[in-house]
This record gives structure tokens, sequence and C-alpha cells, in this order.
């Protein structure tokens, strides 16, 4: 039998999109919908390149994205949220939502700085 | 001027509650109110020690939980969430909430198996 943080729910979905990055892609695609390799490379400032695309595989293998192609030669492809991960928009929500009510944006930090 | 990731309310979220640990310590202090250095190892099975102390570290110095002693001789600390931590309950409940409508406890998955 497993422990109780094997089989929380809790840590079931820190499982899937714990980590900075996975989470902060998700925000993309709720904000703008469908995104390309370069859109998320222009968004989430230091990500590797093949970190991003560890990150996209693995959120596509567990069905929380799905990829098609919008150029066949060279063959180039989009993201978007798939049913599941549409589902984890309360979770994005929440974290705006404190993240605005219980944290500085750096413009204010910096205006009041002066 | 700083980019858009270090002045979204999502990103600035994750810089403080962002990684595995913080928010299971987060979902142990909303189960059972205050706790123990000992509970949280119980409880968060593969956790270092100093990993643990660690984020209770950085947990406090964000004024996420606070702590106080419930014994002087020797010295030993239980921790609580602070009002701001407790704030975070709505990106917990909806992480509980995704986990429970959208992953598959491990019992059901070794029950299927058999």
């Amino acid at each position: 039998m497993k422990g109780y943080d094997q089989d929380c729910p809790v840590a079931r979905t820190l499982d899937v999109v714990g980590g900075k990055w996975a989470l902060l892609i998700l925000r993309d695609l709720f904000l703008h919908g469908a995104r390309r390799f370069q859109d998320f490379q222009d968004s989430l400032k230091g990500i590797a390149p093949n970190t991003l695309s560890a990150r996209l595989k693995s959120l596509e293998e567990q069905d929380i994205i799905t990829s098609r192609l919008y150029c066949k030669h060279p063959p180039r492809a989009e993201y978007l949220l798939t049913e599941k991960g549409s589902a984890l928009g309360p979770v994005v929500q929440a974290m705006r939502a404190w993240g605005q009510a219980h944290t500085e944006s750096d413009s204010v930090v910096a205006t009041r700085g002066r």
C-alpha cells in the first residue's frame, strides 16, 4: 500500500503540472489559445529550448496539451489545450488572483524605489 | 524594464510556492492546522530533512507560514499558516478538485490491475 502522498489528489496534480514551466506554458495557452514553439520561447524568458521541448512533450504525453501541424514543409507544430488541460483553468486563475493580491508587480517596486 | 514573465501574477505566485514540496507543506497545514517538523517528515515521504528545513525557512521568510515554540527545553517549533498563506487555499483546493476529476487514485489503479 502506498502512503498518503502518492494517493493525494493535490500531489497527483503536482505530478502533472508541478514545476514552474508547466504552469507558465498553460498560462500562455489560456491567454492566447494556440501557441508555437517560438511563442513560448519568447514568453518564457530563460527557458532552454531542450527544456521547453521536454516540457511540451511531457504535457502532450499526459493529454494536457495537443499539437497540430500548421505547416507541412517544413513540419511546424502549434500547441493547444486539451479538455483535460483546459480544466486546469481554476488552478491558474487561483494563482493569478493570489499573485495580484499578495505580491507586488516589479513596476510598482521600481516606482517606489525612485 | 523586465519582461512579461517576471511581472505576471501567476509567475510571481510560482516564485513563492512553485515546486512540489511547498504546496504539499501548505496542503498539510490546510488539512491539519499546526504541524511539527516530524509531522511533515512523516507525511512528505522522501523529503530530506535539510530540504524540509530549507522549504519551511523560505516559506517563513516570505510570510506564508509562521512558527511558534511548543516546547522551550529543548526548543521545539510548530508551524502555522499566516493570513497570506491561508489565502492560498483556493490554489490548493483547485489542485485537489482537478486531481480528483482527472487523475486516478493509486488504489483504483491497483484494483483494476487485479
